[in-house]
């Protein structure tokens, strides 16, 4: 097995593009495609300024360290979520990350800032628990984009997450959430713009990325997450893969290609975008609806106000 | 586990319907499935006369008996592919099932009067096997309903077979033929009605039907199916339906009514219908694509003409 590249001894094969690469020209490889999907999908120009999400996975680091090998100021937010046996062990792998870098990190921790965590909020929500968690994640990232004046949310979404998306939306025919499963999603409304600049590689790929630029991440998924719809998807595609490398990027791609623009929903759609009474953000209606998930998990918005906790762009070493 | 009508022991459960059956409660549920599928669709009208195409499969063997139970007049024509330890005895069961029930079915075989079979057809035009059967079963069941004057062809395609179908057309989302892709596709430009019956019915439900009814079928696959894709998307399907309980039929139904007339393609992409020149069929070009295959692998039309050598409509003991 031959690198395709300089023909010295290949590491990895990536199937869906009928390539070997040496370790050298895999991570040049992997530059490429976020750099190729950034530019195509025009998610980033020059010099700006990126928050990543990170949550101490293999994609949430290895987008943050392609970001700035390319040379995008990227600072990193990571979120605790409060789930024993994950978050704590999570969080040593990004702040350890960011400290071996040198980048900024930020660390919100949902128990200690905002008084709940997801196991009570999916229970008290009566919300399966990726529910809450995700209402939590897009309200917290995106509120601190906004604060912290970033030009783009940087999400480590890959490929294999992106397809398998998309076939629970194609499996349900959700118009408005077909119209919505973009690469980048337009800033606008009191909302970030979002990028997802892992969109042209697989989730091998991603783990092969960290190992050969010796990234330590959190192997393990989310206990939580265990037996959700989401990770069969991703089995169902898998087998798919299998007996026809490449499935998953027509599939994604022929989408983007193709069909998305057919499912655009229109801006009778849409709630009329007013600003949260309680704490400000973009709701479509009086209170937000993380403010009405933290009224029913009894949790509370920090103690002194909404500037606090996130405090960004600044070295993890004044962080808290 | 009772009966969901008459609390008797059940024989059978519909995870996806939540819902028991005892034997007679079950095979009156299937003709119900079919009787809202027909009216639903308006597949077919009282007293019209069908023809089915019949493979020795459940699903063929199941619509035929069903369709004769809701009373139309139906026909059965079987067509023999020329597939050692497949064709003979899938013929046996269409014939037995046609003798026990006193109907006229047609055979054609395709060796005998068309001079080849789907193997050598493939190998000589270069089509995997699948795509050459294809091409021979819809040009002469097509071919057959129109000279036998029916007012429609009915297949055996069931849901799983279906929901497959259309999980193959959006992983590559090819408009065209998701826009093609209707339980009843109406008569036209020398094309006779076709219609899918069995489209609210999983395999599993024609499998039980069969056993319920006393119906012998062929239960193996085609050996030159092994390993195509096709299989691969029902194998996929059936694993996020073993999760998720009616996924597949949301996911055709869903298509139906929310999506599939966004892939309607236009008239512009249609071409010009004319008729063969050696065989008289509708076709795109001057040869139809059915005599291309022909030609490549040295097969010929039936001796006798074009009106040979089906002959339908009459009691399988006069057929050949």
């Amino acid at each position: 097995m031959k690198c395709r590249v300089c023909r010295g001894p290949a590491v990895i094969d990536v199937r869906r593009h009928n390539a070997n690469f040496c370790g050298e020209h895999f991570l040049r490889h992997c530059r490429e495609q976020v750099a190729r999907a950034i530019k195509g999908h025009q998610m980033l120009e020059a010099g700006d300024r990126v928050l990543v999400a990170v949550s101490g996975g293999k994609d949430s680091l290895a987008v943050w360290d392609i970001l700035v090998e390319l040379g995008y100021e990227a600072d990193g937010l990571y979120l605790g979520l409060g789930i024993d046996g994950y978050s704590p062990e999570s969080e040593r792998f990004a702040r350890a990350f960011a400290e071996s870098r040198g980048l900024s990190l930020e660390v919100v921790d949902l128990p200690t800032d905002y008084g709940y965590d997801i196991r009570g909020a999916a229970r008290s929500a009566k919300r399966v628990p990726c529910s809450a968690c995700g209402l939590s994640k897009r309200h917290l990232f995106d509120e601190a984009a906004e604060r912290g004046g970033y030009d783009a949310l940087a999400t480590g979404h890959n490929l294999d997450d992106e397809a398998a998306v998309l076939l629970g939306n194609v499996l349900r025919w959700q118009g408005e959430y077909l119209g919505r499963q973009q690469p980048v999603l337009h800033a606008g409304d009191g909302f970030p713009r979002k990028v997802k600049p892992l969109v042209r590689l697989g989730e091998r790929e991603m783990a092969a990325y960290c190992v050969l630029r010796g990234i330590d991440y959190m192997v393990e998924e989310c206990p939580m997450a265990l037996g959700n719809k989401h990770i069969g998807y991703k089995e169902a595609l898998n087998s798919i893969e299998e007996r026809s490398p490449g499935s998953k990027h027509a599939f994604y791609f022929g989408f983007l290609d193709r069909a998305a623009d057919l499912f655009v929903p229109g801006d009778d759609d849409r709630s009329p975008i007013r600003a949260c009474v309680r704490c400000g953000s973009p709701a479509g209606a009086e209170v937000c609806a993380f403010c009405h998930l933290l009224e029913r998990a009894g949790g509370h918005l920090p103690s002194n106000g909404r500037d606090v906790p996130v405090r960004l762009g600044r070295p993890i070493s004044e962080a808290r």
